[in-house]
Protein backbone atom coordinates (compact mmCIF):
# COMPACT_ATOMS: atom_id res chain seq x y z
CA UNK A 1 0.00 0.00 0.00
CA UNK A 2 1.26 3.12 -1.15
CA UNK A 3 1.38 6.34 1.20
CA UNK A 4 -0.37 4.47 4.34
CA UNK A 5 1.54 6.91 6.69
CA UNK A 6 -0.45 9.73 4.48
CA UNK A 7 -3.73 7.91 5.50
CA UNK A 8 -2.94 7.86 9.15
CA UNK A 9 -2.12 11.72 9.42
CA UNK A 10 -5.62 11.98 7.37
CA UNK A 11 -7.40 10.09 9.83
CA UNK A 12 -5.63 11.78 13.05
CA UNK A 13 -6.67 15.21 11.72
CA UNK A 14 -10.25 14.46 10.90
CA UNK A 15 -10.33 12.86 14.22
CA UNK A 16 -9.07 15.88 15.87
CA UNK A 17 -11.83 18.45 14.21
CA UNK A 18 -14.92 15.68 15.64
CA UNK A 19 -13.54 15.98 18.95
CA UNK A 20 -13.33 19.69 18.74
CA UNK A 21 -17.08 19.64 18.09
CA UNK A 22 -17.61 17.72 20.54
CA UNK A 23 -16.15 19.63 23.07
CA UNK A 24 -17.85 22.43 21.65
CA UNK A 25 -21.01 21.07 22.26
CA UNK A 26 -20.72 20.28 25.78
CA UNK A 27 -19.15 24.33 26.10
CA UNK A 28 -15.56 23.14 26.92
CA UNK A 29 -12.65 26.00 26.50
CA UNK A 30 -10.08 25.57 24.07
CA UNK A 31 -7.20 23.54 26.77
CA UNK A 32 -10.55 21.39 27.40
CA UNK A 33 -11.40 20.62 23.31
CA UNK A 34 -7.18 20.12 22.68
CA UNK A 35 -7.19 17.40 25.36
CA UNK A 36 -10.57 15.78 24.35
CA UNK A 37 -8.81 16.12 20.63
CA UNK A 38 -5.45 14.27 21.48
CA UNK A 39 -7.38 11.26 23.39
CA UNK A 40 -10.21 10.64 20.77
CA UNK A 41 -6.98 10.86 17.90
CA UNK A 42 -4.81 8.58 19.46
CA UNK A 43 -7.05 6.67 22.13
CA UNK A 44 -7.28 3.74 19.39
CA UNK A 45 -3.77 3.14 18.19
CA UNK A 46 -2.87 3.33 22.44
CA UNK A 47 -5.01 1.11 23.42
CA UNK A 48 -3.64 -1.42 19.99
CA UNK A 49 0.17 -0.49 20.98
CA UNK A 50 -0.33 -1.52 24.70
CA UNK A 51 -2.25 -5.11 23.83
CA UNK A 52 0.18 -5.70 21.51
CA UNK A 53 3.30 -4.58 23.66
CA UNK A 54 4.18 -2.44 21.27
CA UNK A 55 5.89 1.36 21.23
CA UNK A 56 2.93 3.95 21.47
CA UNK A 57 3.10 5.00 17.55
CA UNK A 58 3.00 8.72 18.92
CA UNK A 59 6.15 8.50 20.60
CA UNK A 60 8.44 7.52 17.55
CA UNK A 61 6.69 9.88 15.41
CA UNK A 62 6.07 13.04 16.83
CA UNK A 63 3.93 14.51 13.28
CA UNK A 64 1.14 12.87 14.65
CA UNK A 65 0.47 14.99 18.13
CA UNK A 66 1.55 18.29 16.28
CA UNK A 67 -0.53 17.35 13.62
CA UNK A 68 -3.23 17.03 16.35
CA UNK A 69 -2.65 20.07 17.82
CA UNK A 70 -2.35 22.59 14.29
CA UNK A 71 -6.10 20.65 13.29
CA UNK A 72 -7.69 21.13 17.05
CA UNK A 73 -6.61 24.44 17.73
CA UNK A 74 -7.31 25.68 13.89
CA UNK A 75 -10.91 24.24 14.10
CA UNK A 76 -11.27 26.20 17.12
CA UNK A 77 -10.59 29.24 15.05
CA UNK A 78 -12.59 28.26 12.48
CA UNK A 79 -15.67 27.71 14.53
CA UNK A 80 -15.60 31.29 15.54
CA UNK A 81 -16.50 32.36 11.99
CA UNK A 82 -18.75 29.73 10.58
CA UNK A 83 -19.93 26.15 11.31
CA UNK A 84 -18.91 23.37 8.85
CA UNK A 85 -21.42 21.42 7.34
CA UNK A 86 -22.33 18.42 9.44
CA UNK A 87 -22.97 16.53 6.42
CA UNK A 88 -19.12 17.42 5.42
CA UNK A 89 -17.85 16.55 8.52
CA UNK A 90 -19.98 12.97 8.93
CA UNK A 91 -18.16 12.23 5.69
CA UNK A 92 -14.82 12.88 6.86
CA UNK A 93 -15.26 10.61 9.54
CA UNK A 94 -16.72 7.97 7.90
CA UNK A 95 -12.77 7.70 5.34
CA UNK A 96 -11.10 8.54 9.20
CA UNK A 97 -12.85 5.41 10.58
CA UNK A 98 -12.06 3.13 7.75
CA UNK A 99 -8.25 4.27 7.22
CA UNK A 100 -7.57 3.75 11.31
CA UNK A 101 -9.53 0.36 11.38
CA UNK A 102 -7.51 -0.85 8.27
CA UNK A 103 -4.46 0.28 9.80
CA UNK A 104 -5.23 -1.48 13.03
CA UNK A 105 -6.12 -4.89 11.08
CA UNK A 106 -2.40 -4.77 9.37
CA UNK A 107 -0.64 -3.89 12.00
CA UNK A 108 -2.25 -6.46 14.27
CA UNK A 109 -1.79 -9.12 11.25
CA UNK A 110 1.91 -8.82 11.35
CA UNK A 111 1.75 -9.22 14.58
CA UNK A 112 0.98 -12.94 13.71
CA UNK A 113 -2.79 -13.05 15.62
CA UNK A 114 -5.22 -14.94 14.57
CA UNK A 115 -8.39 -13.52 12.23
CA UNK A 116 -10.56 -12.71 15.04
CA UNK A 117 -8.17 -11.05 17.05
CA UNK A 118 -7.38 -9.09 14.01
CA UNK A 119 -10.92 -8.01 13.80
CA UNK A 120 -11.13 -7.07 17.40
CA UNK A 121 -8.13 -5.00 17.16
CA UNK A 122 -9.30 -3.06 13.70
CA UNK A 123 -12.05 -2.50 15.73
CA UNK A 124 -10.32 -1.14 18.98
CA UNK A 125 -8.17 0.89 16.73
CA UNK A 126 -11.22 2.29 14.72
CA UNK A 127 -13.64 3.18 17.96
CA UNK A 128 -11.99 3.34 20.94
CA UNK A 129 -10.93 7.06 20.67
CA UNK A 130 -14.38 7.84 19.78
CA UNK A 131 -15.25 6.11 23.08
CA UNK A 132 -12.92 7.70 25.07
CA UNK A 133 -14.34 11.16 23.96
CA UNK A 134 -17.93 10.15 24.72
CA UNK A 135 -16.70 8.92 28.24
CA UNK A 136 -15.04 12.03 29.07
CA UNK A 137 -17.98 14.38 27.63
CA UNK A 138 -19.90 12.16 30.31
CA UNK A 139 -22.16 10.82 27.82
CA UNK A 140 -23.02 6.97 26.82
CA UNK A 141 -21.01 5.95 24.10
CA UNK A 142 -22.62 7.03 20.64
CA UNK A 143 -20.84 2.81 19.67
CA UNK A 144 -22.99 1.83 22.35
CA UNK A 145 -26.45 4.04 21.22
CA UNK A 146 -29.14 1.68 19.86
CA UNK A 147 -29.61 1.95 16.03
CA UNK A 148 -25.90 3.20 15.49
CA UNK A 149 -24.54 0.45 13.14
CA UNK A 150 -21.10 2.11 13.72
CA UNK A 151 -19.68 -0.66 15.19
CA UNK A 152 -21.32 -3.32 12.77
CA UNK A 153 -19.37 -1.31 9.63
CA UNK A 154 -16.19 -1.60 11.19
CA UNK A 155 -16.09 -5.34 12.22
CA UNK A 156 -17.60 -5.86 8.80
CA UNK A 157 -14.86 -4.31 6.87
CA UNK A 158 -12.46 -6.00 8.78
CA UNK A 159 -13.70 -9.06 8.42
CA UNK A 160 -13.66 -8.70 4.67
CA UNK A 161 -10.04 -8.03 5.13
CA UNK A 162 -9.51 -11.00 6.27
CA UNK A 163 -11.75 -13.41 4.34
CA UNK A 164 -10.22 -11.66 1.00
CA UNK A 165 -6.87 -12.56 2.20
CA UNK A 166 -7.80 -16.01 3.55
CA UNK A 167 -9.36 -16.26 -0.10
CA UNK A 168 -6.21 -15.40 -1.87
CA UNK A 169 -6.53 -11.94 -2.17
CA UNK A 170 -3.22 -9.65 -2.00
CA UNK A 171 -2.63 -7.95 0.96
CA UNK A 172 -3.15 -4.64 -0.68
CA UNK A 173 -6.37 -4.97 -2.52
CA UNK A 174 -7.90 -6.47 0.85
CA UNK A 175 -6.94 -3.93 2.65
CA UNK A 176 -8.84 -1.14 -0.05
CA UNK A 177 -12.17 -3.19 -0.23
CA UNK A 178 -11.83 -3.66 3.45
CA UNK A 179 -11.87 0.74 3.57
CA UNK A 180 -14.21 1.17 1.22
CA UNK A 181 -16.87 -1.41 2.67
CA UNK A 182 -16.22 0.63 5.67
CA UNK A 183 -16.44 4.18 4.23
CA UNK A 184 -19.46 3.35 1.72
CA UNK A 185 -21.72 1.80 4.53
CA UNK A 186 -21.26 4.42 6.98
CA UNK A 187 -22.26 6.98 3.96
CA UNK A 188 -25.38 5.14 3.55
CA UNK A 189 -25.98 5.02 7.11
CA UNK A 190 -25.23 9.05 7.04
CA UNK A 191 -27.78 9.30 3.59
CA UNK A 192 -30.64 7.41 5.18
CA UNK A 193 -30.36 9.35 8.74
CA UNK B 1 -5.40 -26.85 40.71
CA UNK B 2 -7.54 -29.17 38.04
CA UNK B 3 -9.48 -27.94 35.41
CA UNK B 4 -8.59 -23.99 35.99
CA UNK B 5 -9.43 -23.46 32.33
CA UNK B 6 -12.54 -23.98 33.28
CA UNK B 7 -12.97 -22.35 35.90
CA UNK B 8 -12.73 -19.12 33.60
CA UNK B 9 -14.62 -20.09 31.17
CA UNK B 10 -17.34 -20.38 33.42
CA UNK B 11 -16.48 -16.59 35.56
CA UNK B 12 -15.93 -15.12 31.88
CA UNK B 13 -19.52 -16.67 30.62
CA UNK B 14 -21.33 -15.56 33.89
CA UNK B 15 -20.04 -12.29 32.82
CA UNK B 16 -20.90 -11.71 29.88
CA UNK B 17 -24.66 -12.66 31.02
CA UNK B 18 -24.56 -10.18 33.66
CA UNK B 19 -22.94 -7.55 30.99
CA UNK B 20 -25.94 -8.14 28.51
CA UNK B 21 -28.39 -7.50 31.54
CA UNK B 22 -27.32 -4.11 32.54
CA UNK B 23 -26.94 -3.57 28.52
CA UNK B 24 -30.74 -4.22 28.65
CA UNK B 25 -31.52 -1.97 31.56
CA UNK B 26 -29.60 0.83 29.21
CA UNK B 27 -32.11 -0.13 26.26
CA UNK B 28 -28.74 -0.44 24.20
CA UNK B 29 -29.42 -2.98 21.10
CA UNK B 30 -27.60 -6.07 20.35
CA UNK B 31 -24.40 -4.34 19.30
CA UNK B 32 -24.03 -2.92 21.99
CA UNK B 33 -24.63 -5.60 24.52
CA UNK B 34 -22.27 -7.89 22.96
CA UNK B 35 -19.73 -4.76 22.98
CA UNK B 36 -20.01 -4.64 27.19
CA UNK B 37 -20.13 -8.06 27.13
CA UNK B 38 -16.56 -7.87 26.09
CA UNK B 39 -15.72 -5.54 27.81
CA UNK B 40 -17.09 -6.78 31.34
CA UNK B 41 -15.57 -10.02 31.08
CA UNK B 42 -12.08 -9.32 29.69
CA UNK B 43 -11.54 -6.20 31.49
CA UNK B 44 -10.40 -7.42 34.36
CA UNK B 45 -7.78 -9.73 32.97
CA UNK B 46 -6.61 -7.63 30.03
CA UNK B 47 -5.73 -4.49 32.46
CA UNK B 48 -4.31 -7.62 34.89
CA UNK B 49 -1.87 -8.70 32.00
CA UNK B 50 -0.91 -5.09 31.10
CA UNK B 51 0.39 -4.24 34.32
CA UNK B 52 2.30 -7.84 34.73
CA UNK B 53 3.45 -7.15 30.89
CA UNK B 54 1.65 -10.59 29.60
CA UNK B 55 -0.04 -11.02 26.53
CA UNK B 56 -3.47 -10.41 27.04
CA UNK B 57 -4.57 -13.45 27.48
CA UNK B 58 -7.52 -13.51 24.87
CA UNK B 59 -4.92 -12.79 22.30
CA UNK B 60 -3.83 -16.63 22.54
CA UNK B 61 -6.98 -18.65 23.17
CA UNK B 62 -9.46 -17.49 21.43
CA UNK B 63 -12.16 -19.52 22.92
CA UNK B 64 -12.67 -16.37 25.43
CA UNK B 65 -13.95 -14.16 23.04
CA UNK B 66 -15.95 -17.07 20.87
CA UNK B 67 -17.55 -17.60 24.68
CA UNK B 68 -18.61 -14.14 24.91
CA UNK B 69 -19.92 -13.83 21.28
CA UNK B 70 -21.88 -17.18 21.60
CA UNK B 71 -23.08 -16.34 25.24
CA UNK B 72 -23.76 -12.53 24.96
CA UNK B 73 -25.96 -13.43 22.19
CA UNK B 74 -27.37 -16.31 23.21
CA UNK B 75 -29.07 -14.14 26.24
CA UNK B 76 -30.07 -11.64 24.28
CA UNK B 77 -32.41 -14.01 22.09
CA UNK B 78 -33.32 -16.08 26.04
CA UNK B 79 -34.38 -12.61 26.67
CA UNK B 80 -36.90 -11.84 23.92
CA UNK B 81 -38.83 -15.22 25.71
CA UNK B 82 -38.50 -14.40 29.43
CA UNK B 83 -36.50 -12.78 31.83
CA UNK B 84 -33.72 -15.14 34.24
CA UNK B 85 -34.11 -14.78 37.79
CA UNK B 86 -32.28 -12.06 39.41
CA UNK B 87 -31.31 -14.18 42.42
CA UNK B 88 -29.92 -16.75 40.34
CA UNK B 89 -27.62 -14.42 38.89
CA UNK B 90 -26.55 -12.71 41.57
CA UNK B 91 -25.53 -16.40 42.85
CA UNK B 92 -23.96 -17.37 39.22
CA UNK B 93 -22.12 -13.56 39.36
CA UNK B 94 -20.91 -14.42 42.51
CA UNK B 95 -18.97 -17.86 41.48
CA UNK B 96 -17.98 -15.83 38.52
CA UNK B 97 -16.19 -13.01 40.63
CA UNK B 98 -14.68 -16.04 42.76
CA UNK B 99 -12.91 -17.28 39.83
CA UNK B 100 -11.86 -14.39 38.32
CA UNK B 101 -10.19 -12.77 41.70
CA UNK B 102 -8.57 -16.04 42.70
CA UNK B 103 -7.18 -16.80 39.02
CA UNK B 104 -5.73 -13.13 39.27
CA UNK B 105 -4.00 -13.46 42.39
CA UNK B 106 -2.73 -17.33 41.38
CA UNK B 107 -0.87 -14.83 38.02
CA UNK B 108 0.31 -12.42 40.06
CA UNK B 109 1.92 -14.70 42.38
CA UNK B 110 3.50 -16.64 39.88
CA UNK B 111 5.16 -13.64 38.99
CA UNK B 112 6.96 -13.46 42.16
CA UNK B 113 5.05 -10.04 43.24
CA UNK B 114 5.06 -9.33 46.97
CA UNK B 115 1.32 -10.16 48.90
CA UNK B 116 -0.01 -6.71 49.06
CA UNK B 117 0.10 -6.53 45.23
CA UNK B 118 -1.17 -10.38 44.45
CA UNK B 119 -4.40 -9.11 46.49
CA UNK B 120 -4.37 -5.55 44.42
CA UNK B 121 -4.23 -7.46 41.33
CA UNK B 122 -6.98 -10.21 42.38
CA UNK B 123 -9.28 -6.99 43.27
CA UNK B 124 -8.09 -5.74 40.17
CA UNK B 125 -8.72 -8.79 37.88
CA UNK B 126 -12.22 -9.64 39.86
CA UNK B 127 -13.80 -6.12 39.65
CA UNK B 128 -12.60 -4.20 36.96
CA UNK B 129 -14.49 -5.55 34.02
CA UNK B 130 -17.75 -4.40 36.15
CA UNK B 131 -16.27 -1.04 36.94
CA UNK B 132 -15.65 -0.74 33.18
CA UNK B 133 -19.12 -1.97 32.24
CA UNK B 134 -20.88 0.66 34.70
CA UNK B 135 -18.63 3.49 33.68
CA UNK B 136 -19.68 2.90 29.76
CA UNK B 137 -23.38 2.46 31.17
CA UNK B 138 -22.93 6.25 32.57
CA UNK B 139 -23.80 4.99 35.99
CA UNK B 140 -21.10 5.40 39.51
CA UNK B 141 -19.90 2.11 39.19
CA UNK B 142 -21.54 -0.46 41.95
CA UNK B 143 -18.12 -1.32 43.41
CA UNK B 144 -17.83 2.22 44.61
CA UNK B 145 -21.72 2.73 45.60
CA UNK B 146 -21.99 2.33 49.64
CA UNK B 147 -23.56 -0.34 51.30
CA UNK B 148 -22.21 -2.76 48.72
CA UNK B 149 -19.67 -4.71 50.04
CA UNK B 150 -18.39 -6.24 46.71
CA UNK B 151 -14.87 -5.01 47.07
CA UNK B 152 -14.59 -6.13 50.76
CA UNK B 153 -15.69 -9.51 49.84
CA UNK B 154 -12.78 -9.52 46.76
CA UNK B 155 -10.37 -8.50 49.08
CA UNK B 156 -10.71 -11.05 51.81
CA UNK B 157 -10.98 -13.99 49.70
CA UNK B 158 -7.72 -12.56 47.88
CA UNK B 159 -5.92 -11.95 51.52
CA UNK B 160 -6.97 -15.66 53.00
CA UNK B 161 -5.18 -16.94 49.93
CA UNK B 162 -2.08 -15.02 50.31
CA UNK B 163 -2.37 -15.59 54.34
CA UNK B 164 -2.94 -19.50 54.10
CA UNK B 165 -0.02 -20.04 52.07
CA UNK B 166 2.19 -18.18 53.97
CA UNK B 167 0.99 -20.34 56.39
CA UNK B 168 1.73 -23.31 54.84
CA UNK B 169 -1.21 -24.94 53.05
CA UNK B 170 -1.25 -25.85 49.77
CA UNK B 171 -1.66 -23.75 46.87
CA UNK B 172 -4.63 -25.42 45.71
CA UNK B 173 -6.74 -25.79 49.12
CA UNK B 174 -5.60 -22.07 49.66
CA UNK B 175 -6.85 -21.09 46.18
CA UNK B 176 -10.04 -23.27 47.50
CA UNK B 177 -10.67 -21.82 50.74
CA UNK B 178 -10.13 -18.29 49.18
CA UNK B 179 -13.12 -18.52 46.43
CA UNK B 180 -15.28 -20.29 48.86
CA UNK B 181 -15.09 -17.40 51.05
CA UNK B 182 -15.34 -14.89 48.02
CA UNK B 183 -18.34 -17.10 46.83
CA UNK B 184 -20.23 -17.14 50.28
CA UNK B 185 -19.65 -13.88 51.25
CA UNK B 186 -21.50 -12.61 48.57
CA UNK B 187 -24.18 -14.77 48.58
CA UNK B 188 -24.59 -14.15 52.54
CA UNK B 189 -24.99 -10.42 51.21
CA UNK B 190 -27.60 -11.47 48.38
CA UNK B 191 -29.70 -12.91 50.85
CA UNK B 192 -30.01 -10.18 53.07
CA UNK B 193 -30.71 -7.89 50.62
CA UNK C 1 17.89 16.35 43.20
CA UNK C 2 17.97 15.15 46.98
CA UNK C 3 15.00 13.13 48.39
CA UNK C 4 13.06 12.70 44.88
CA UNK C 5 11.42 9.34 46.87
CA UNK C 6 9.59 11.70 49.49
CA UNK C 7 8.35 14.43 46.95
CA UNK C 8 6.67 11.23 45.08
CA UNK C 9 5.00 10.09 48.52
CA UNK C 10 4.32 13.58 49.68
CA UNK C 11 2.42 13.95 46.25
CA UNK C 12 0.56 10.15 46.51
CA UNK C 13 -0.60 11.30 50.10
CA UNK C 14 -2.07 14.71 48.59
CA UNK C 15 -3.88 13.16 46.35
CA UNK C 16 -5.09 10.76 48.54
CA UNK C 17 -6.55 13.22 50.14
CA UNK C 18 -7.88 14.91 47.69
CA UNK C 19 -9.93 11.95 46.40
CA UNK C 20 -11.19 11.29 49.96
CA UNK C 21 -13.08 14.60 49.55
CA UNK C 22 -13.87 13.69 46.78
CA UNK C 23 -15.71 10.20 47.18
CA UNK C 24 -17.08 12.67 50.42
CA UNK C 25 -19.31 14.25 48.13
CA UNK C 26 -20.46 11.69 46.27
CA UNK C 27 -21.30 9.86 49.72
CA UNK C 28 -19.30 6.92 49.13
CA UNK C 29 -18.33 4.89 52.22
CA UNK C 30 -15.03 3.93 53.30
CA UNK C 31 -14.30 1.39 50.26
CA UNK C 32 -15.58 3.28 47.83
CA UNK C 33 -13.16 6.27 49.07
CA UNK C 34 -10.13 4.32 49.48
CA UNK C 35 -10.50 3.02 45.62
CA UNK C 36 -10.98 6.32 44.59
CA UNK C 37 -8.35 6.95 46.48
CA UNK C 38 -5.88 4.04 45.05
CA UNK C 39 -7.22 5.24 41.40
CA UNK C 40 -6.26 9.07 41.92
CA UNK C 41 -2.91 8.58 43.25
CA UNK C 42 -1.82 5.90 41.32
CA UNK C 43 -3.83 6.64 38.05
CA UNK C 44 -1.13 8.72 35.84
CA UNK C 45 2.23 7.07 37.18
CA UNK C 46 0.88 3.78 36.22
CA UNK C 47 -0.66 5.47 32.84
CA UNK C 48 2.66 6.77 32.25
CA UNK C 49 4.72 3.08 32.94
CA UNK C 50 2.27 1.26 31.14
CA UNK C 51 3.04 3.94 27.92
CA UNK C 52 6.71 3.32 28.53
CA UNK C 53 6.47 -0.42 28.65
CA UNK C 54 8.07 -0.02 32.63
CA UNK C 55 7.10 -2.34 35.63
CA UNK C 56 4.24 0.57 37.24
CA UNK C 57 5.86 2.08 40.09
CA UNK C 58 3.72 0.88 42.75
CA UNK C 59 4.87 -2.91 42.31
CA UNK C 60 8.18 -2.67 43.00
CA UNK C 61 8.08 -0.01 46.27
CA UNK C 62 4.86 -1.18 48.13
CA UNK C 63 5.46 1.70 50.09
CA UNK C 64 3.11 3.67 47.93
CA UNK C 65 -0.29 1.34 48.29
CA UNK C 66 0.18 1.56 52.17
CA UNK C 67 0.74 5.33 52.12
CA UNK C 68 -2.66 5.44 50.40
CA UNK C 69 -4.49 2.98 52.69
CA UNK C 70 -2.96 4.99 55.96
CA UNK C 71 -3.81 8.21 54.61
CA UNK C 72 -7.12 7.28 53.04
CA UNK C 73 -8.36 5.79 55.94
CA UNK C 74 -6.92 8.52 57.88
CA UNK C 75 -8.82 10.86 56.26
CA UNK C 76 -12.13 9.26 56.10
CA UNK C 77 -11.63 9.06 60.52
CA UNK C 78 -10.60 12.44 60.61
CA UNK C 79 -13.32 14.00 58.50
CA UNK C 80 -16.06 12.76 61.35
CA UNK C 81 -14.58 15.36 63.35
CA UNK C 82 -13.89 18.45 61.20
CA UNK C 83 -13.08 19.76 57.72
CA UNK C 84 -10.08 20.60 56.86
CA UNK C 85 -9.75 24.09 55.15
CA UNK C 86 -10.61 24.07 51.30
CA UNK C 87 -7.62 26.26 51.09
CA UNK C 88 -4.91 24.46 52.79
CA UNK C 89 -5.91 21.17 50.59
CA UNK C 90 -5.84 23.22 47.26
CA UNK C 91 -2.03 24.38 48.50
CA UNK C 92 -1.29 20.78 49.12
CA UNK C 93 -2.91 19.87 45.89
CA UNK C 94 -0.54 22.27 44.24
CA UNK C 95 2.15 21.00 45.32
CA UNK C 96 1.56 17.29 44.71
CA UNK C 97 0.80 17.81 40.78
CA UNK C 98 3.71 19.51 40.63
CA UNK C 99 5.80 17.12 42.12
CA UNK C 100 4.40 14.36 39.65
CA UNK C 101 4.05 16.16 36.72
CA UNK C 102 7.84 16.94 36.86
CA UNK C 103 8.97 13.40 38.45
CA UNK C 104 7.08 12.36 35.50
CA UNK C 105 9.18 14.23 32.78
CA UNK C 106 12.11 13.01 34.79
CA UNK C 107 11.21 9.44 34.14
CA UNK C 108 10.36 10.25 30.10
CA UNK C 109 13.92 11.58 29.53
CA UNK C 110 15.83 9.27 30.94
CA UNK C 111 13.91 6.93 28.26
CA UNK C 112 15.16 9.26 25.73
CA UNK C 113 12.50 10.18 24.45
CA UNK C 114 12.15 13.50 22.62
CA UNK C 115 11.00 17.18 24.07
CA UNK C 116 7.41 17.05 23.01
CA UNK C 117 6.79 13.66 24.43
CA UNK C 118 7.94 14.58 27.85
CA UNK C 119 6.20 17.18 28.09
CA UNK C 120 3.08 14.79 27.04
CA UNK C 121 3.78 12.30 29.71
CA UNK C 122 4.20 14.77 32.69
CA UNK C 123 0.60 16.14 31.72
CA UNK C 124 -0.40 12.67 32.12
CA UNK C 125 1.54 11.80 35.24
CA UNK C 126 0.21 14.74 36.51
CA UNK C 127 -3.10 14.91 35.80
CA UNK C 128 -4.72 11.42 34.76
CA UNK C 129 -5.59 10.32 38.00
CA UNK C 130 -7.23 13.48 38.66
CA UNK C 131 -9.52 12.54 35.35
CA UNK C 132 -9.92 8.56 36.35
CA UNK C 133 -11.26 9.94 39.69
CA UNK C 134 -13.59 12.45 38.19
CA UNK C 135 -14.60 9.71 35.50
CA UNK C 136 -15.24 7.16 38.20
CA UNK C 137 -17.41 9.66 40.13
CA UNK C 138 -19.75 10.23 37.07
CA UNK C 139 -18.55 13.80 36.49
CA UNK C 140 -17.05 15.86 33.30
CA UNK C 141 -13.19 16.07 34.36
CA UNK C 142 -11.92 18.99 36.53
CA UNK C 143 -9.12 19.22 33.44
CA UNK C 144 -11.84 19.60 30.46
CA UNK C 145 -13.71 22.37 32.35
CA UNK C 146 -13.85 26.13 30.86
CA UNK C 147 -12.45 28.67 33.13
CA UNK C 148 -9.81 25.97 35.06
CA UNK C 149 -5.95 26.75 33.90
CA UNK C 150 -5.58 23.20 35.48
CA UNK C 151 -3.88 21.60 32.55
CA UNK C 152 -2.10 24.57 31.37
CA UNK C 153 -0.26 25.31 34.09
CA UNK C 154 1.59 22.05 34.05
CA UNK C 155 2.18 21.92 30.13
CA UNK C 156 3.84 24.97 31.33
CA UNK C 157 5.97 23.59 34.16
CA UNK C 158 6.91 20.41 32.24
CA UNK C 159 7.68 22.74 29.02
CA UNK C 160 9.83 25.43 31.34
CA UNK C 161 11.78 22.18 32.23
CA UNK C 162 12.04 20.78 28.99
CA UNK C 163 13.67 24.27 27.38
CA UNK C 164 15.74 24.85 30.38
CA UNK C 165 18.06 21.80 30.07
CA UNK C 166 18.01 22.73 26.29
CA UNK C 167 19.31 26.10 26.96
CA UNK C 168 22.38 24.26 29.41
CA UNK C 169 20.47 24.60 32.72
CA UNK C 170 21.60 21.46 34.79
CA UNK C 171 18.76 19.05 35.28
CA UNK C 172 18.09 19.41 39.35
CA UNK C 173 18.11 22.94 38.81
CA UNK C 174 15.52 22.59 35.87
CA UNK C 175 13.66 20.03 37.70
CA UNK C 176 13.09 22.96 40.82
CA UNK C 177 11.88 25.98 38.74
CA UNK C 178 9.61 23.34 36.36
CA UNK C 179 7.90 22.56 39.93
CA UNK C 180 8.11 26.28 41.25
CA UNK C 181 6.09 27.42 38.35
CA UNK C 182 3.36 24.76 38.52
CA UNK C 183 2.47 25.26 41.96
CA UNK C 184 2.92 29.41 42.42
CA UNK C 185 0.74 29.38 39.12
CA UNK C 186 -1.79 27.29 40.69
CA UNK C 187 -1.52 29.37 43.94
CA UNK C 188 -2.02 32.60 41.81
CA UNK C 189 -5.30 30.66 40.16
CA UNK C 190 -6.61 29.62 43.63
CA UNK C 191 -6.06 32.76 45.59
CA UNK C 192 -8.13 34.84 42.21
CA UNK C 193 -11.09 32.16 42.25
Amino acid sequence: MILPHAFDYAGTAVFAVSAVLAAGRKQLDLLGAVIIALVTSTGGGTLRDLLLNRTPFWFTDTGYLVTILVVACTTVLVLRWRHPSERLLEIADAVGVALFSISGARIAEAAGLPGLIVVVLATITGTFGGLLRDVLCNEIPLLLRPGTIYGVVVIAGATLYVVLQSLGVSRDIAALAGMLLIASLRMVAIARN
